[in-house]
């Protein structure tokens, strides 16, 4: 197995993320495509023992930096890293491509590359985004906001394939975010996606509330993006301002250590970032997976296990098989 | 000024409805008119001193149970309690109404005797609902679902007059909810609702995102219901499930005492239905107010001082003649 590597995308490039790259190619025994400036690459190789790694240098002079806009940028600079680097999964020549530069960017690269598998027109952001609900993946948290019924369809079926690959939840329950449970509940939306989600072969168990967001009532709860992002900044903002009160209230009663460790623990139980910044692009027709901006080498070299992880349990092919068959089911024309 | 008591609406009717009304009465000098049956009427008020308070009693039999069906009961109750104060507020012989009962029984009450201000077609549901920034009101939290964009600007409009009523601020900042501020953010209905919330007169600010929910970036923050169920309800259940983890955390670093008054601040700072249970009934074409159902006398006295507040400041004329002010400004014809 062969993982493409955007060298010069992250904070801390490349150096970092070469160093990660090579710490991950050993951990997980898989050979590396690394894309950026081939004499600085050179230089940071030799620093590593690479004995065992097969390893490709793919030469460029131009990267994405932090604050160019993504799509914009990508059309002037047609020998970006992150460019050339997801090429290298659509010419067969990688497995899996790996990008800790921004999220826009590695975003915008893909979709113009690979695209997104049949029966689906745009890339599905979510994930197991709340501490206190481990095993509650949400989605759409991120681009898709005004969606018709279908494509709550469409994130049910990526919910339901991601828990089953990364959860091990064999029938994972779904539910469709509501505001009550009863029938008559809802908004126009939610009562149209209802008899298509109930049609649709998944473990879906009906409406659920917002409370049920942090109770994790579901494995799979699915909203528009304008509902998931609100959500996702609401519950980070509450988390944070409970961290300060806390604080406060006990700044007399408590030593320093155990209320930092207190913080810590609610600040992991509400933060929501640290969990969507990385993982694969869901539904894009390859596996693409973003490290953290700010990734050093140890937890890049965890996204190169990820992506293999992804590319040996095919992750795309999987969301391909499954829309195909929740569509027909609900009897939409796959295409 | 006279209040029309509901005295058989709320757990503690109607010993503890009574009793709080006369405290009310005596506390805020006004008049009042008892719905409910006479002769435990009578037997209630022996119990008290009445001197200097002008009671007059209206009879019936009937009330509302917790449970039933409100709209379908009221049906066939036709001399239900909340059905004949709610009349003494049409037929001019009360200022305001105030009741304990269940909240759609008074809201079906009030529908049907009053109406809603001209200008506006339902009720509005809001309130300053998160301790955590008690000089933020937001709206619509109730059956407002499927809204259209001037509908938003109605809760705008509602939320800029209870506000600089309530809180005093004469100039309160007006914000759109939605998943991003910039350009091109929002879904479908903010991207409509902006023009006109620019063009109303009211001290419109922009879109906010969830998290400013929570630093309080406006005064008023307006979303559909469907969005602002869902809030309230994740913004609850996190409150309650970081109260859970401090406990557990804190068990055997703090002293229980020390832990209860943490949780009780979190409680007050997060929870929100406590705060939406009472109050006044936003849009409604009169003064009706909302006691909490577990009111007791102390609570109950309070709801009739706000009753004569809202009252005196004539809380529908002035929706109703700020409605038409911003509605004229962008162009919609009253009616």
């Amino acid at each position: 197995m062969k993982i493409a590597v955007d060298t010069m995308g992250g904070d801390y490039a490349p150096h970092e993320i070469v160093k990660g790259s090579i710490v991950g190619a050993h951990e997980n025994g898989v050979d590396l495509i690394l894309v950026g400036p081939e004499k600085t690459l050179q230089q940071e190789l030799v620093k590593y023992d690479i004995q065992g790694i097969n390893i490709d240098l793919v030469h460029t002079d131009e990267w994405l930096l932090e604050g160019e806009p993504p799509a914009y940028t990508l059309r002037r600079k047609r020998n970006a890293s992150i460019l050339l680097a997801v090429k290298q999964v659509k010419a067969g020549k990688a497995d899996a491509i790996v990008s800790a530069g921004p999220t826009g960017g590695v975003l915008a690269a893909a979709l113009e590359v690979l695209g997104t598998v049949e029966g689906i027109s745009r890339p599905v952001f979510g994930g197991c985004f709340l501490g206190l609900a481990p095993q509650m993946f949400a989605a759409d948290l991120g681009g898709n906001v005004d969606v018709r019924p279908d494509q709550l369809l469409d994130f049910a079926v990526v919910g339901t394939v991601y828990v089953r690959k990364t959860l091990g939840i064999q029938n994972p329950t779904v539910a469709l975010l509501s505001n009550g449970r009863e029938d008559g509940k809802g908004n126009e939306l939610t009562k149209a996606a209802v008899p298509l989600l109930k049609q649709s072969g998944l473990n879906f168990i009906g409406c659920v509330e917002g409370h049920d967001l942090v109770a994790g009532t579901a494995n799979v709860i699915v909203c528009d993006a304008f509902v998931g992002n609100i959500i996702v900044k609401f519950g980070e903002g509450l988390g944070k301002a409970i961290i300060n009160l806390i604080k406060e209230e006990l700044k007399d009663k408590l030593a320093n250590d155990g209320i930092n460790s207190l913080a810590d623990k609610i600040f992991s139980a509400t933060n929501i970032a640290d969990s969507l910044g990385g993982g694969p692009l869901l539904a894009v027709n390859g596996v693409v997976c973003k490290g953290h901006g700010r990734s050093q080498a140890e937890e890049f070299a965890k996204v190169i296990g990820q992506a293999k992880f992804f590319a040996e349990n095919d992750l795309p092919g999987s969301f391909q098989a499954e829309l195909a068959v929740a569509k027909s089911k609900v009897g939409i024309t796959q295409g």
